[in-house]
């Protein structure tokens, strides 16, 4: 991945795969929000090569989307928990699962259904505006430039 | 990228990333949503090399995700153009990008709002519940299996 390339895009969706625009990434904190903190479970759950998800786990951690805390002192052991900054991926990853579940689950269906607890309902996720509280239809959102684009070099 | 193995796994998030999980082709399809539909453009916006982006293209018409267009017969040129499974796709975008304004824009600000023409305001998006309206926050939504989970082999 050409990450550096990809962070020094001004654009937040290419700063934001800069971070975690690789698939094995994603489903890692796929599997955090589903309640999985210990490298033998991800690795486990996700038949990942070791060397994979421990460099994975490095770079979340470094980028302050997990944090490393020990769980056990003999021998030291330690389990990776979402932080604020990882819980906000929330909506990224339930769109992932609301797109595959409607695109891409073939004849036999949605493997998972998600309760919402607040109404219990079987609850798909909506993207609302946060004002008028309508979904947000791409073509009734027009992008305006924040300032003069800046080109690098 | 490991494809085939992330689209056996009996998951959305899983089968959504065989066939989006590659940074390239996320903002491909960002592109799509500004409006870009030809190659030149997409290639001057991405900085992509035209194999890499070619070979992504023809994944995502594969993929009926874009659609392939003539809009010239001499010479014989085409366009391509979000299908409505692609244009399905616009959670996961507005999500990455939000996402990135949050946690990556760096002290400047984000580079791009987004007005909703059907309130004017200017809108972030936020992921609710279709049901009861809520923000959807993870720790109240639980998982249930749709039905016993299959195993390969």
């Amino acid at each position: 991945m050409a990450r550096s390339r990809f962070e020094a895009m001004e654009c937040s969706v290419a700063r934001t795969l800069a971070v975690i625009g690789d698939a094995w990434t994603l489903l890692i904190i796929r599997d955090a929000f589903r309640g999985v903190t210990r490298f033998d479970d991800f690795q486990a759950n996700l038949g990942i090569a070791r060397n994979v998800l421990s460099h994975r786990l490095r770079l979340l951690v470094r980028e302050g989307i997990l944090e490393r805390r020990p769980y056990s002192q003999h021998p030291p052991r330690f389990e990776y928990r979402l932080t604020a900054k990882g819980r906000d991926l929330y909506p990224i990853i339930l769109s992932l699962l609301r797109w595959g579940d409607r695109w891409a689950a073939g004849p036999e269906g949605p493997p998972l259904l998600l309760t919402h607890l607040v109404c219990g309902q079987t609850t798909q996720g909506v993207l609302t505006c946060e004002h008028c509280g309508t979904p947000l239809d791409p073509r009734d959102v027009r992008p305006v430039a924040a300032r003069p684009p800046v080109r690098a070099g």
